[in-house]
Order: C-alpha cells, then structure tokens, then sequence
C-alpha cells in the first residue's frame, strides 16, 4: 500500500530522464521486456493498442437474491478475489482447465455476436444484449434488470482496511449510471494510462434461463458503463456468460476463460481486427494452438503461478499476418545476433577507429557536449542523496586506507593528506570533463604497488624520489596521449568477459584481502591479553616525592582516587591509569601501560556488525517485510546505516578504538618540501629520460585498469543513453597525471568497484505497471553531479576531522569486505566457481550448462582461477613490476583459448573476439545438432534472467 | 550421485522400521503423498499398477547418418537431455503444446494399436510393427532394420563422467538382443522396484516415408527389448512415431506427448485395460479433459517448471467408474475432516475414558509393553549417534545452567552436582519406562521459578527447606497419582494449538532470554575495560623484602622476569602478574588484578560464532553445495561442529575464557548434609500437611508443562507409530517426584524445546524414488537408547571434568539462542506475528488468509501476544506464584475465543475443541459461501506444504 502522494513521486521518478518515445508508458511497456535487447528491439514492435483491464463480475445468490459480484481482474495476470478473506490475491499466472475453453468457445459458436455495437450506456448495451430469439419478453426484462443491478467491488483504499465498493448497491437506484464516488477514488485507477480500456465478464448461474446464453460484444466507441467495471475506464469489450444450473461452477470457469483470453495480447489484436463471428473463433483457435499443457497428476490446477521474472516475447507470437507484413526485420535472432546485441561496442561508432589523428577524443568530445546541460539536470533526485552519501563514506575510506598503505611504501614520501587533496582535486576534474562521469577516481591496488616498487628502486640507486616519479608521471603523460591520438583505446573489443571477469575478481579479491587483513594489523597494534603475557601491569611513578604529594593533594581526594593511589607502602608511585599519571605529572611505567585491553576484540565486532548489517540490509530490499518505500530507504543506505549502527555502538561503549583520522594541518606529508615537486632535486638530468622506461609499464597498467573498467561500467546491460567515452576518459586521466605528479600528489585511474557501487546506487526501475509485473531496470542516472558532490565533500573533509573522528575505522574495514564480497559474488565467474562445489544433479539451470559439457565449464573455471592465482602471486613477489604486462596477458590467454574450446562453447561461457565474430558463419554458432530444439532456444534465451548472471552490481 | 553402497543404506533405512504394509516399495509411494492424511487414505488408493519408466528415443541424423538417441525419460517428471552438454537436465514437470497431443491423437486414431501383442522380443515386434498396409515390403525391411538398431543412451554413471551408453553401437550387430553391460551397471537401475516396467517411444523424422506412421502397442506380456531402453527393464509399452520432414520437429513433440501421457497414472490405468483404439483414443480424451492450460503470453513454454513439494492427490482423479465402483468410502473429505486427521488424539483411544480406575495407565502399559523390544532394536541407526551427540551437548548444557541458577536461587541448597546426577537418574528411569520415550526431561524454567520462590517463602518463615520440599514433593505425587488414577490426562484434548503455541513459545522466549541473558552477565563478570576506568594497574607486593629476594634470586632471572620485576626504585614490589605472584608468595594488588580484559567481546564473538555457524550449517542442509551425504551430516551435527569450531578458536588465542565448569567431588552441594533428607528436620509436624497448598499449585504446573510438551510430541504430523502415553508419562513423572524431594535434586519434567530436538533429530525421510520428487517425511526413529544413551553419558560427565573444561559456556549459550530461535520460528503464531510487517500485497499465500479476513488475523494474533506478555510479566514478578493457574488460564482464554471468532475462522486458525467439533455440522465448517471454490478447497489444503506450517522442528 503507497500512500497516493508516494506513488506520484515514483511514477514520476519512472519517466524522467527519458525521452520521448523510448519509454512506453502503461503496461505496455511490460510487455516486451526483453531486457538488454530492448532498444534495438524496439522498432520492431507490434502496433501498440491501448492496454487492457478485465474484470469478471459474477453473479451469486441466485435464486434468493442474486446480485453481481467481481470475483476476479486481469492486467497481465489474474487477481482473485478470496471470498472468505474479503483480500484480493496476489497477482499470479493465469490457468484454466481446457475444457472451459472448449465450452466457451462452443457457447460463443452458437450465441450472439456484436461487433461495433454503437451502445453509449450500460442502459443501451443491455438493450441490445437482450434481444435474443430464445428469451421471451418477459425474461428479457428481468434479464435486462438484472444486468442494470449495481455490482459489488472490493475497493482496496489506502486506507488499510478494504471496504466493498458498494455495501449498499442495491438499495441504490437501478438507473444511476454515472461512476460512484468509490470508482474514481480507486487507487488503482492511477496505475492505468491515458486511453487504457475495459472489458467486462458477466458470468454465472442464473436459473429462468433455459438453455446457456453467450453474449460477445466489441462496442463501437468505448464508454464507461456506469458502476460496472471497478475503476471508471472506458469498456471496449462486453461477454455475457449466463446459464441454467446444470453447469454448476462452469460458468465461473468460462468467465474466467473468457477474461484470459481477453487478456492476451494476440487475441486482443485479432479481436479488435475481427469483422465476423468467424474471426472471434480464429482468434479463440490461434490462442488454443499456442498454449501450454500441464498434465493433471504432476501439477495440482489450484496452485498459483508467481509471475515470472521475465515475460515471453511478444514478438514470436505475432499473428502470422502482421510477421508477413513486416518481413524479414521480424525474423528470429540468432543466439550470436543476441550476444552481440549484448555488447554495444561489438558494433558501437565510438570504438571505430576513425583513422585520423586524435579522431576519436573530438567524436567523444563532441558527443558527450550534447549532454553536458543534462549532465547536471539529471540529478535532481532523492536517490542522488543517498549515493553521495554512500559513495562519499566509501571514497573517504578509500583515501584515508590508501593515503596510509602509501605513507607506509613511499617512507612518508606520501601520505593521507596527499591522498585527500588528491583524490578531491583529480576526482572532481574529472567528474567535470570525462567522458563517462559516473566514474570514481581512485588510487587503486595495482598503481599501488607499482608505486611501492618505484620507490624501493628510488632509494636503492638513492635517488631522489618525487623528482624522479614527476619525470616518470610526465612520460606516462606522454604515452598516454601517444594512445588517445592513436586511438588504441578502440582495442578495448578485445577485452571480452573473460577479461573482465579475471580484472574484477583481481580487485575484488584485494578488496577483500586488504579488508582482513587490515583488521588482523589493528589486533596486532592492540593486542590480546592473553593470561600471564608480560602486558599486565602499569604503574605511575612520581619524579619526586614531595611535589607528587603536593599535586595528590591540591586535587579532590575522591574516592576512586583513593583506591588509585592507595597505599601501597610506597612513597612515590600509585596505580593512576597512564592519562592521569601523565597529567599529575608522573611517568607510567611497566609493560602493561602502552596496551588498550578489549579493543581487539571490539573491533573484530564492529567490523562483523558493519559488514553483516550491510548484508543483511541489502536483503531487505527484495524481501517482503515493510512498505516498498521503507524497504528501498533500508536498501540503499544500507552501508551508512550499518556505519552509523557501528558508531552508535561504539559511543555507547566509549572504547579507545581506532578512529578515522584526516590530517588537522594542510601542509604536504614530506616535512620541508612545498607543494611543488622540483623538477630535478639531486638527481641527474638523464634520469629524466631513463624514466620512460618504468613509465612504459606504468602506461600499460594505466590503460588496461582504466579501460577494463570503463568497458564493464559502459557495458550494455546498464543502458547508458549517453554513450561512453574511452578516448576521452584516457584523455583526463593523462591531462592530470603531470599535475599529480607536480603536486606530489597519488597517481589516479578508475576504480572498478566504488564506480560500480556508484552506477548501482544510480538504478533507475520502472514502478511495475500492472499488478504482478516485476519492475524492469530503465537504466542509471547518468549525471555528473553526485561525482563531483563526492569529491567536492572529500575535499571539505581535510577540515572535517573533528566530525569523522567518530567513525572507527573497523566499521569502514567491515565496508570494504562488504564491497568486496557483493563485487565477486555477482560476476558469473562466481556462479562456475560454486559450481564446482554443487552436484551435478543440484546444479541450477544455468544456460551454459545446457549447452556446454560440464567438464568443459569446469576447465573454463579452472583456467581462469589459474590465470588468477597467477596474477596474485606476481603482484605478491618481487616481479609485480611485470605485472602490468601479465594483465594484458590475460587479453592473451583468452585468445589461446580458442584453441582449446570450439567457438560455440566460447558463445555460451564467454563471447567472442571480433575477428572470430566475423569468421564464424551465422549457422556456426548454433548448436551443431540440427535436431536441438533451436525453436526453443531463443526464447530460453529470453526467459533465463540473464542479467544478474553478467551484472557486477555493488550495492 | 551416491556411492552405490551409500545408497543402499540409505535405501534401507527408508524401509526399516515400518511393519509390512505400511511402506509401499518404490515409487509408487510417491503417488500419494498425502501428508498426515496418508495413514488413513491408504486403504482408499486405486489398485497398483507397476511403475512405469518411459524412454523417448529419437531418430536423428537423417538422411546421411540415422541413429537412434534417447533424448528425454520420464517417471514422475521431465527429464531432457541437454544435447550441447551432454547430461541431463534436472527433473521437471513436463509442459507440450496443445497442438502436439492433438496431432499424437489424431496419428493414433488412424495408425497401428496393437493391444496385447504376443511379441517376446523386439526383433518380434519390429517385425509386427512394420506390418503396415501403406508400406511396401522394402521399406518395411528398411524400417525393420532401423528399429533394430541399436539406440545411444547417455548413462552418467556414478563416476563423474558422462559416458555414453553406446557410442560404437552402429558397429556392434544389430542382432545383439541382449541387455548391454552399460545397461546392468546404469546405476539408475536400482531406484526401480521389482515389477517396474518400461514405456518405449520412439519418434522422429524419415525421409523415406511418405505419410506419417504411428504405431501404438501394448505388450501382452512385459518384455526386456534388448538395448532400446536405457534400463534392463520389461517394456509393456511401445509407442512409434515417424513421418516425413515435413513436420520438422513435430514428432519430437508429438513424442514428448505421447511419454508424458504413458507416465500419467490415470491414463496408464485406462491403457493397461483398454481393448480397441476406442478406449485409448478415450483415455487420451480423458487425460485432455484433466489438462490445465498455461496462456501464451504470459508463460514462456520452454521455462522449466521444478517438481512441486507435493503431488496432487490421485485420488480426486480416479476414473469415474472405480469411483463408482468403491462407493462412499470414496467421497472427497471436508476440511474439517482433514483437520481431524491432523489431530490423532481427537479420535484417538488413548484419549478415550475408560470409566475404571488407573484404566487408562493399564491401557497404556499394555500397548507400550508390546513396542518394548523394539524400542531397542529400532536405535540400529548411525543417525541415533548424531542425535545423542547433540542432545548429549544439550542436555548437559542444560544441567550446568539450571544447577547454577537453581543455586543461586535456593542459596546453595541445591547445586550444580544435584542437577547432574538427578537429571542422569530421572532421564534414564524416564526413558526405560515412559510412555513416550523421546522425550527429554529437565528441569524447566516454570518449575525453577515455582522453586525460587518456594525457596523464598521458607526462608522468610525460618524453615528448615529440604525438608519442607521433601513434603511438596511428596503431596505432587499424591496428587499426580490422583490425576492419573482419574485419567485426568484425557483433558489434552483441550490443549489445542492456540495453547500449545503460548506455552512453546513462551518456552522459547525463555531459551532466547536466558541465553542473551547469561551472556550479558558474563559480560559483568569480565568488565569491559574503558579508557580512565579504575580497573587499571596491578602490583605485586612482597611481605617481606628478604624473603621476596631469596624467591627471586632462587628463580632464573629471565628476560621477562627482568621486565616485569624492573627496578621501580621499590624494594617490595614488582608487576609481575597476579597468578606468578601469587607463586611467588607476594600480594597482588591494586584494583586491576581481579579483570581480566578480552574476555567479555571474545565470549560475544564465540556466543556469535556458535550461533551463527550452526544456523548457517543446518541451511546447508537445504542448500545445494555438496553432495546429500555430506550436507546431511553437516546439518545433523550443526550444533556439534559449531561448538567444535568455537573451542578451537578459544584453543587457538588460549584466553581465560569461562569454562564448564563440572564438580569435582561426588557429595551434596550443601555442606553437612547426607544424600537423603530427614523427613522433618527442624520444621513443625503439621507443616508436612499444609505443603498440600503449595503442591496443588506445582501440581498444575507440572501437569501443564508435562502434558503440553506431551501433545506437542504426539502430534500427528510427527507420525509416531508405537502411541503416546499420557497416562504413564505422568505416572513415572508422578513416582519421580518423591525420589528426587528425598535426594534433595532438582524435580524433573519433559522439557519441550529439547525434546523436540530430539524428535527432530531422529527423523526419517525417504529417499526419493522418480527422480524430481521431493523426500517424504517417514516419521521419527522411535526408541528407548538414544535418551537412555543422553542420561547414561550425563551421568558418566559428573566424572568427566578433565574433557569438558574446554568448552567455553558463551559456545553454549550461543547453542541456547540457536534452539530458542529455531523453535519459536517454527510455529505458526510466529508466521502471523511476521504478517504484521508485511504490506498486504507482499503476504505469502497461506492458506489461512484465503479464508479469515486479515484484520481477524492479526486480532488473533494480537491476543496470542497479550497473553504472552501477560505470561511473561507475571513470571517476572512475586506473582509468579499463581503462573501455573495462569498457564491454564490459556485453555479458558481459548475458550473465550469462540465468542470473539466464528467457528470457521477458529478452524483456520486454531482448530476446534472437542465439544464445538461435535456441535458443528459438517458443512458449517466449509466456507460460507456457496460459490467459493469448495472444489479446490481440498486439493488446496493439499497443495499447501502444510508440515512447516504446524512443525515444531528445532534442528
């Protein structure tokens, strides 16, 4: 239940940022949800007619006092009323059993047809359904009465408790026929677009009735009939299902026939189209020919169906006639045409080569200028807030962890304040002019350790570091533009799944590892005191007894003070705790005085609560407690409220523990040098050049981390609808590679996994229009503003020492792990490692396991978690230098792999390369059995959720 | 896969333990899973049939290589062979298009049907049917040899490798007709029961035909056709369906409709006593009747739809003229009948009066003397080791907190030691002699507080308490024995659910409470050291300087030493740590030598650890990782490897966390006394009567807690088959009672929660026979050992000090929270209580809220939860005295409800007391109106998994 002012601003949030005509809106647009597809599918789509609410009215109580009643409505799936609950169910799959069908159709076969009845009012329909030969005058009247008779609604209002429309129908006049107060103050009414029409089903036992009566009626011009239908739209059809007794239940059942197939799609558009009873049983018969069959004794026909994830495509089942009309742009795609559909850059102008020099920065350029005012509108949105916040804590906690691993690798040549400055300075230019702004800039992992060897090397040959990194930052400058101009970035083809997949779970991996490990350094530096460890005791030793006797005295002797400083039989020592001590002018002594008991411990605690709150609040976004609203608030700040409960925590215990800490003074790290690096300081003048040499490998490792990630952040799936910029996101990330370098400030690439938590905390999803419906993701908020907010917000946060300094460092330790572990757990890399653990018999139904072998899937893993294992060894020993190189090998190892696996099976775990996507003919890359069902595949194809199994979602 | 040997205990396990007759063998136990019901239907099932394994083969590679391929079998389910992935997909239930069957039915009515075909081989009907008009005898020979060939089966043996049953078959001769090596080892083979039988289809396309050829035979008599199926079993069905190309992939379908119809019980029945095309053609009718129909555009027919928890009822779809034929005992049952067989003890004679005195205990001895034998023999098991671990842990547990309250409580009167050995000796006796030996006694919190406050009360009026006790005991028993004499027991029929859920979950609230509870005192125990608090330093102090010196010089001046006894400028002092000084013959001293730091988070981090892996190992069990051997062991000994797990991480850091702590010496806690009480000590005679007052009281509450935890056992979903003993339980619970007030132990009843994690522990599920179909509960391993093996091990643990230290008490409170979470979660009330944070339109589907409006719901709810809280508050406060009054108070409140709810909404959500049952007439209870689907109301309440619903489980 939303309150209805909620609802507006949901509906609202649905169709903002998209232009005209690419979101449909109404239920139509649920009916094609062919999720990644969608955009090239688009065109391609049926004639829209508008969408479609039924309502089965039936008619009880007969003989005493019959009255209507609606017993059950259709959008795109069946509601049913639960009679002695007084609740509408849950939306689920329509059944019917085929013999209602069969009845109906045969009812219809031999009763009235009305195609384009001219009827203006309930009055005039019932006029014209009345005139049937077998009804004598008298039973027309009643009959006619009858169906003038007010039906009862069960209006769910907001308001918790449902009230039935109309309690007091039939006291009310017959004749008023305009829409009751209760019609039009239905909430449901809201969820239907402009031009949504009605159909209503009459059905039921009615016992002067001699023989079953079927009426169809299209009406010319659709017309609110009065208080029939529960919401005041207009009624484009009208079924009439009436009969003696002997049916029984059966005339219920051939209502709700009825209304199914006046719910379907296909038939709506035959019907609509139909100029003869002919027509309608064609229509009734091309239905029949396309249903599915669930045998009796393996499926009970009273359980319900949950709405699927993902509907069927409409498009398969278009009338043969309008498959005909459109030609060959409706045949079927093959499963390579849906890969490729897929991946936009398979065939994305940006990543054409344009073959003129810096080609590609100007297209980008030009491109992403168009959007610039958008760029800022777009994030005029609440959810804008929350990922600010979310993505602020993370990048805080990012250069505060990084601006330490640095201090300790550069020998404080580097440090947190560097890292602040820099990440706010470099993040905030970038949001300004990249060409994908939804990415964070951040030191990351791989540039780390290059920096580490860099400034081992330096000090081994004692070398001047600073100047020596700005030489090396202004080669890699260089090389950098060498690419932009050159346009190399348009090799980022090759970096398929694979790729990615193995850079992903690399970072997420040191995610992960840097999060625990980071939490068992902090148990070394407070550590556990375990019985009889020489950290007992602490005493507080007096420099001199007579001025200590004066300070003991001069102070109030309360009573704690007195057990402190009891007497010990000692002149000049007492058992103040070391603060006191100091403070009094004594020295603590013994081992016991540097060690804060239970911190250990505490930490371990909060950093479990911050990484498990975050988990489980993650959760409470899909499950089923609490209104949406309240739900999708605890889904998204998820990560602050856990932080927040983490601190609570923390307050309330008042414990010494760690705390984040951002510098109190602005000066750089290194004491004695300004904020400009000298350009040559002690080094020689040819060390200047000699730097291009570690710059070569540093470009290397630049180019693969800022590409792989700009790949998977652009990746279709998202639906960005303002395109990528590759040459000009390397462009950026070159311009302010000398300016860090002069400053002596970190060097900065994307960051794979807080820019994915960025475009995540950015979904926007459709409201599900129809009751059932899943909401459908619509795309990400493609702005520029929540970046630069973070950055500018990091900036402040140098002077915000005095607020953060009440956020333990455990808790954001907790964040990372939880990061980490969201990143890994969604690439389908994850989903074959578990695979290995899983039975055969258990395996989900994956669609790669249906159509590669599992020990071929299992050698697929097994080679990525080789070429992985690999990556973290080296970047573990001395030879990380090479590191750089090993990434591009990756790009390598997976052309090797064609060796090794036929390009089908490739298709299915990976995706191809693009010289092999041309070489393979389009017949090659279906199953090389011809009598594998390839009907089935492509809609297998679509019914699979296929997105989480490539989505890297973060939040 | 299971190791062969695996399976076969596993397969006799299932088997074991139930009388002959009450198990049907094989798979056709699967067709009637009627849950609780099943006892009582049994004898209504249609006459059996063999099973039925159907096999399609297809005919592919036409026309350069035709071959033979089973591609899809069937028992219960679908299931398909995955061609690109050479395996089989996992069961589901099979879906075909409509159009399918109705050309299947159309090619039979003018193919070839052979009923009762004599032939013995298949060489035989190959030869019969190739009979037809239409083919010239070179194409007979064609298609004669073609039938002949040998056809490839994928087997996926127990190793894990696929390998395909024939993959050099065209080479071997097609005159082979005997059963192939591959198909003796199909491990497959032995999930059928002896009498299965085989359904071969085989279908495909051959280019040589001109019209399509159906042939449709049945076997007169049942025989193995060489290799055309998978499994060496005797076909009985033989179903051909070849046709020119025209079709495409028609005839794979058209085979899939014909399997799926051959598996269908009620078609299969029709087909087995068919006699002419007529009455197949009229199965085939009849089976298209029955069908439920999914509409296209809402369900994607490829999607695979996973086997439902439970199969309808075959039942409701007898053929008309058995129906007829078994008359009454036939009609569909009501709700309120179901309802009734859900409660054994409604009708149950041993609830029924006897009218004589002691009758009913004379009654029960009797039926319980004849399972005694078995009691024993039915422990056989490795599952009763994993049970007795656990509850061993439980039990114990269980004993050590209840001896510490119950000391604290009567000021040492009582103790630790008494709690131990009168839980050994109650349980044990309990366990050879009561009549429901699963369960588990202890002393219960309800009891504790009765005994704390009898406690209070002679302490306030100076009597001498064990004496005082002896006589309450004395007067329980007496009046215990009056309860039993007049069969008082009948009166559990009161007890319906709405009792039993307050007293379990009030119970459980005590687990949780105590649990949370003792930790936080833990945590008072081991103060949390904050920064400034006084509990800081600590000194050694020597008595005398020269001895101290002597000692220290006597001792090797280690480095540490030399740290901790540093010159601190005093002669008599060092900070060596308490214990070592204490060694040393010095003083420690200072307010930090009685903390110890680290041990409050690490006793929250190992309560955390215990309660957390055990949750998450008993989900393992449902998960999917791991094969079912390993996951099952995991989730049986969930609670064991937590607590493992957490005393090797104590191990590991060797902190002084608490420990159980067991007693040492084998005498009464209370110093001074003997094992026995003095009848009167130093009280007044007449004070041995006036205990009657107090003994009334406890009276109640034992028979309360004794006969709640009683019915709660001896529900019928549990499906005991050796009976309660209401009579006897109380009886021994009765002759206990003075034994223990004259030992001066604890007094004992059956203890609910560990009970039921008993029972829980102990059950038997079946494993399942068709692949898809879920395991079906059996019932509980009903015996004597595994308690008597508890009480056994308990007694013995009064001497196993040494072993048990090194479980830390924060592992077993953790253990405390997970029981108390697992059985309040279980109950129904808990589900309601959920209801009312779920938004109306997420709420599960319960079937109690298709028919109670959901406002009467949470009103139900809400007087569940104030008599709770009342229960709660009074148990809290002096008051408690009167708690056990209150307790039985809930039978009144639940009576009051039949003046606040309608009979149909009691029946819903509670059931109906014994008189109400009999004063409603049988349709009173079915919902009130006549149009709600009153014949789906049954086949609903047999959809719904209904077992968690009412399921008291605990592991």
């Amino acid at each position: 239940m939303k309150l209805p002012g909620q609802e507006e601003s949901d509906l609202s949030s649905a169709s903002e940022n998209v232009p005209t005509g690419e979101l449909d809106s109404g239920p139509g647009s649920g009916l094609s949800p062919d999720g990644p597809l969608d955009t090239d599918s688009r065109e391609l789509e049926v004639p829209k007619d508008p969408p479609l609410f039924i309502q089965l009215n039936e008619l009880l109580g007969w003989p005493h006092a019959p009255e209507w009643k609606e017993t059950g409505r259709w959008v795109l799936f069946e509601e049913k009323l639960e009679v002695g609950a007084d609740r509408w169910s849950a939306p689920h799959v329509p059944t019917v059993a085929l013999p209602s069908l069969q009845k109906l159709r045969s009812l219809l076969a031999k009763g009235l047809v009305l195609l384009d009845c001219p009827a203006l009012s309930l009055q005039e329909l019932a006029e014209q359904v009345t005139r049937v030969e077998s009804l004598s005058p008298e039973l027309r009247g009643k009959l006619k009465a009858l169906l003038l008779q007010r039906p009862q609604h069960l209006i769910q209002t907001p308001c918790t408790s449902p009230c039935w429309g109309s309690a007091h129908s039939r006291e009310a006049s017959q004749e008023e026929e305009a829409p009751l107060k209760e019609q039009h103050q239905n909430p449901r009414r809201q969820k239907f677009p402009a031009g949504a029409e009605a159909g209503a089903v009459l059905a039921g036992q009615l016992g002067f009735l001699e023989q079953p009566l079927g009426v169809f009626v299209r009406l010319q011009d659709p017309v609110v009939l009065g208080p029939l239908i529960e919401v005041p739209l207009p009624s484009r059809f009208f079924c009439l299902l009436l009969g003696p007794p002997t049916l029984g239940r059966g005339y219920h059942e051939m209502g709700r026939a009825a209304a199914i197939l006046l719910s379907d799609l296909q038939f709506q558009w035959r019907v609509r189209r139909a100029s003869s009873l002919h027509d309608l049983l064609a229509a009734l018969d091309a239905f029949l020919e396309e249903v599915t069959v669930l045998p009796p004794g393996r499926w009970d026909p009273t359980a319900r169906i949950p709405p699927p994830k993902r509907l069927p495509s409409e498009h398969k089942r278009l009338p043969s006639q309008l498959r005909l009309a459109k030609g060959p742009s409706l045949r079927r795609r093959t499963p390579a045409e849906d890969r490729h559909g897929r991946r936009q850059h398979a065939a994305n102008p940006e990543l054409r080569r344009t073959g003129r020099l810096f080609g590609g920065l100007v297209q980008d350029v030009r491109r992403k200028a168009s959007w610039y005012p958008s760029d800022f509108l777009d994030a005029l949105h609440p959810q804008c807030f929350s990922a600010v916040l979310y993505i602020y804590l993370a990048t805080i906690t990012n250069a505060i962890t990084f601006g330490g691993l640095l201090g300790e690798a550069t020998d404080g040549a580097q440090g947190v304040l560097e890292s602040f400055l820099g990440t706010a300075v470099t993040g905030a230019a970038f949001c300004l002019t990249a060409g994908q702004p939804l990415t964070i800039l951040s030191s990351t992992g791989p540039v780390l350790v290059f920096e580490r060897l860099l400034f081992s090397f330096s000090r081994d040959h004692s070398l001047d570091y600073l100047p020596f990194r700005l030489w090396v930052g202004i080669w890699v400058a260089i090389f950098c533009l060498v690419l932009v101009a050159t346009e190399a970035s348009v090799l980022v083809r090759y970096f398929t799944r694979f790729t990615e997949e193995g850079f992903c779970a690399l970072i997420s991996l040191i995610f992960i590892y840097d999060a625990v490990g980071k939490m068992l350094t902090l148990t070394r530096a407070y550590p556990i005191q375990r019985p009889g460890s020489p950290t007992y005791g602490c005493l507080c030793q007096y420099p001199d007894p007579g001025g200590n006797e004066s300070q003991r005295t001069s102070t109030n002797p309360k009573d704690r003070d007195d057990i402190l400083s009891m007497d010990l039989g000692l002149v000049n020592a007492s058992l103040l705790p070391p603060p006191e001590c100091a403070q009094r002018g004594g020295h603590p002594r013994g081992p016991g005085c540097h060690t804060v008991p239970d911190i250990a411990f505490f930490s371990i605690l909060l950093f479990l609560t911050s990484f498990l709150f975050a988990m489980a609040l993650k959760h409470v976004k899909t499950s089923r407690f609490f209104p949406s609203v309240v739900r999708k608030m605890l889904g998204d700040f998820s990560s602050v409220l856990a932080i927040l409960l983490g601190c609570g925590l923390d307050a309330f215990l008042g414990l010494a523990t760690p705390k984040l800490m951002v510098p109190r003074e602005f000066k750089p790290t290194l004491p004695g040098r300004g904020w400009l690096v000298s350009p040559f300081g002690a080094n020689p003048w040819w060390l200047s050049v000699a730097a291009a040499l570690p710059a070569l490998l540093l470009t290397i490792l630049i180019f693969m981390d800022q590409q792989i990630t700009g790949v998977i952040l652009n990746r279709a799936e998202y639906r960005l609808r303002k395109g990528a910029g590759f040459h000009l996101d390397l462009f950026c990330v070159a311009v302010l590679m000398p300016l860090t370098s002069a400053l002596g400030l970190p060097w900065y690439v994307s960051a794979t996994v807080i820019s994915l938590a960025h475009m995540d905390s950015l979904r926007r999803e459709s409201r599900a229009c129809a009751p059932g419906e899943a909401p459908s993701f619509l795309g990400i908020r493609e702005q520029r503003l929540t970046g630069l907010a973070v950055f500018i917000l990091t900036g402040i946060s140098i002077f915000l020492a005095p607020i953060l300094k009440f956020i333990p460092v455990p808790l954001l330790y907790g964040i990372f792990l939880y990061m980490g572990v969201t990143a890994i757990s969604s690439i389908q890399f994850t989903k074959r490692v578990q695979l290995l653990l899983i039975p055969a018999k258990h395996q989900p139904d994956l669609l790669f396991l249906r159509h590669v072998p599992l020990s071929r899937v299992h050698l697929f893993t097994a080679i990525q978690l080789a070429c992985l294992g690999l990556l973290w060894i080296i970047k573990s020993t001395p030879a990380a230098i090479i590191f750089p190189i090993m990434l591009l090998g990756l790009v390598g190892v997976r052309k090797a792999l064609e060796w090794v696996f036929s390009p089908q099976e490739l298709l299915w775990l990976d995706e191809l390369m693009p010289e092999k996507e041309r070489s393979i003919p389009e017949s090659g890359v279906e199953p090389e059995c011809s009598f594998s069902g390839s009907d089935s595949e492509d809609s297998e194809l679509m019914y699979q959720p296929k997105a989480p199994e490539i989505n890297i979602s973060v939040n």
